[in-house]
């Protein structure tokens, strides 16, 4: 297992002591470019249009972005509404944004944010790679790696970390319409990990479930209720209910600060509806008639009974009520 | 209920005495556009890059070309293995291409069977109007419209038939993923026609599901099983599978042309392998990294045990066995 130094994937995000500097992952996989938010107000469009993405990524967004209001002579309070505002399902990035507000140093707390989120995934990596059998094929929807995190990644954390043990998935990939994160990004990551893997579009995850090309589904967060009702990415609840059908098990992989203990269940979770242009165009390139309507829901919530399992840095649930207990742990550790 | 004359979409395809006339379908919907195939050879190509597509205009594309051979000067068997050979699903491509050589006069056969095609959708679609509720959400997946046929579609026959007797039915389109024959060709159809319809990503069927926002599901096939497993666009299986979770009724809108008594079952059924590149670009723009393995199976076989019923020109069926009794009785007819 490398050092961070030797991560083929640079950190998605870091804190320069007087601006961000991130991966615009909006150019991938075609250049890898860092750039810098100077501002508050060029975090929050940098977030908004997915230059940033991902729960545990945007958690150390959030935290780093009220550093940047402090250093920058922004009203603090105001900055982290304004950008807990960006994005509202993700609970992450108010997390990082109280963790911030609530430290005597934002700019050290967002420092250690970012770098425990390394160790943390390191660590469900570790604790959730048991699920990955040998030769399995592993089917993931999104992107929950390294870029939606500050490094190492959460459901391609636990892929990676299998990886690493010398079991050498195969991992089908889900290009995840409409922002094609798996297809941009996924894919990109597991070529640079040399993890072998296959693009398919979303709704050819029937085909390989019917076939039996499926042992096991793990997935990322954005954030999981306290009754385990978890949203993701659009699309997450149809792999569940597919993963359910053909009796494949379905992990969801992602830091305890993905559980909101004040969410009591899906029907209270936020889900943010984006704009129709990224159905009705690909690439800047129309594909739908022109002004034909569209919803485009970013996620959706799967019902816990769809989980076989959450992968954190404790250790692997199947419990949701043990999941809470122990988020709840970590909160008074702190 | 308009003449053929007055339809708002023109035919998908025609003879012309020396030539076939079809929609370049590739073009929609951004500009509705007539090639014509003056040789077996170019037929053949607008065949495989899907210029003409959907298993009732292939049967009619089958048998004009056996008549473009015959007045070609073409060896007609070479040609009519050719032609079958373009794709390897949709059955009544091959049965079209049979009637042709069956028939003293294959011209004439040809133009019976395009004619047919528009009298046999609008009672399929009149059969299947009783699916579909007052201000019924009906889900459809790819195209099996107008365009799918030479006119007036199957499962958007049924739509249509449903539109037609006042009961303003709202449509959610998948986009269908890779090639977009939702955004592209069933939304562009169903503004033609005035009926209201929303475009969504494949995956959000499950989120539409979840929320009650489906009444009904109404797709096409390319070929139906004599068991009754039934082949049509990759992604269609899962929308069954999700269906009979959320307890949505899940019908199949076809010719009886479509069901295919020599194929025992789904497993006997070949499902065509695509190129890559349909899935790694997007109308020329490349979206997944370079030389990214790509798995791009065209369509899917929903078992029969999913489907509440075939609705065809002889009624709405629910047993298979009854449905390849309706097959059996037709082929006897002619």
């Amino acid at each position: 297992m490398g050092t961070a130094d030797e991560d083929p994937i640079p950190r998605t995000i870091e804190w320069c002591g007087d601006r961000i500097r991130l991966i615009d992952q909006r150019r991938l996989p075609h250049e890898l470019v860092l750039v810098d938010a100077t501002t508050v107000d060029e975090l929050c469009d940098y977030i908004k249009v997915l230059a940033v993405r991902g729960a545990p990524a945007l958690g150390a967004a959030g935290a780093m972005g009220v550093a940047l209001a402090h250093v920058t002579g922004v009203p603090v309070d105001t900055a982290a509404a304004q950008i807990v505002a960006t994005r509202p399902t993700a609970v992450n990035l108010a997390w990082g944004v109280q963790r911030a507000l609530d430290a005597d140093d934002p700019a050290a707390e967002a420092e250690r944010i970012a770098d425990d989120d390394v160790v943390i995934n390191r660590a469900l990596g570790a604790a959730g790679a048991e699920v990955v059998a040998a030769n399995a094929n592993v089917l993931t929807h999104c992107n929950a790696g390294a870029l939606a995190c500050v490094g190492y990644g959460t459901a391609l954390g636990v892929i990676r970390a299998a990886h690493e043990q010398g079991k050498r998935p195969h991992v089908w990939v889900d290009e995840t319409r409409p922002l094609l994160q798996g297809a941009r990004l996924t894919a990109w990551e597991l070529d640079r990990l040399g993890i072998d893997c296959t693009l398919v579009i979303d709704s050819m995850a029937t085909s390989l479930m019917s076939a039996g090309q499926v042992d096991v589904v793990v997935v990322g967060a954005d954030r999981v209720a306290a009754n385990g009702d978890t949203a993701n990415k659009v699309g997450t609840h149809g792999v569940a209910v597919l993963a359910h059908h053909f009796g494949v098990p379905f992990y969801v992989a992602m830091p305890l600060s993905t559980v909101d203990p004040d969410t009591a269940d899906g029907a209270a979770i936020v889900v943010e509806q984006r704009d129709a242009d990224e159905v009705a165009s690909v690439g800047g390139h129309a594909v739908a008639a022109p002004g034909v309507a569209v919803d485009n829901r970013a996620f959706d919530v799967t019902p816990a009974g769809l989980v076989a399992g959450w992968i954190t840095e404790a250790g692997l649930f199947r419990d949701p009520a043990e999941l809470l207990v122990a988020r709840r742990s970590v909160t008074r550790s702190r």
